[in-house]
């Protein structure tokens, strides 16, 4: 699979490398800076492909970052999803939601409601380099 | 939360419950038959949420309901989500995904592509039957 961009790139700002997994803040999302992605790093693309060790491992790394994100950002809600149907590589959007953001309470996938809030998203985005600082930090 | 309808409803056909979650038959999802839920059965928000030991006994019953699934259908990709931004009540989304389905390869969310061809979906219903059973017994 060498033309998976998931083998090949990181996938954007890598933030911690594992044997396993890593971890990337997005920054092909401009209307969601607060969005990171659970990479694992072999081409599988379900999870039901993972060991039991590796599934378990997979959902503690996820909701690790998780509770960083929520601790830094109280988000309304923390959105999950392992969708795959472009890239089918396993991996994990996490995702702060907020009412106020473009989609809420929509999924960020259907038609935008509103323009983002440029005051909301300079203030979510200026948390981000102590979010990211304290994700690298947590699986040192 | 008595206003939580994933707290006084079952929230779609029953497949099994039990102590900590239950599993239904999406009803509501007309062009997306095959589409299932885990619903954690206490009423809490956010995967992190959860106990490790909570979270691994979640992970392992969504994984296993996509090994069932993907035994009965084959599908081009399973689609997980725990999104829960109108109904705060931790239950993933698992959904089977074909390259011809009314959204592929966007997530059912975005805009719809195409009309679902009625013959896959009838072929893809007349399945589920045998899969809702398979599911039933595979927790029993």
């Amino acid at each position: 699979m060498s033309a998976c961009p998931l083998c090949t790139d990181d996938g954007g700002l890598l933030l911690h490398r594992a044997p396993n997994w890593r971890l990337i803040r997005a920054t092909d999302t401009p209307a969601y800076p607060a969005f990171y992605r659970v990479v694992w790093n072999a081409h599988v693309a379900e999870l039901s492909d993972l060991s039991d060790a590796e599934r378990h491992e997979c959902v503690d790394v996820v909701a690790q970052v998780e509770r960083v994100m929520r601790a830094h950002l109280s988000p309304t809600k923390i959105n999950l999803a392992a969708l795959g149907n472009m890239v089918p590589h396993l991996h994990w959007h996490l995702i702060a939601r907020f009412e106020g953001d473009s989609h809420f309470p929509a999924p960020i996938w259907a038609p935008a409601q509103r323009e983002p809030a440029p005051d909301a998203l300079a203030a979510l985005s200026s948390k981000l380099p102590a979010l990211d600082q304290a994700l690298a930090n947590t699986f040192h």
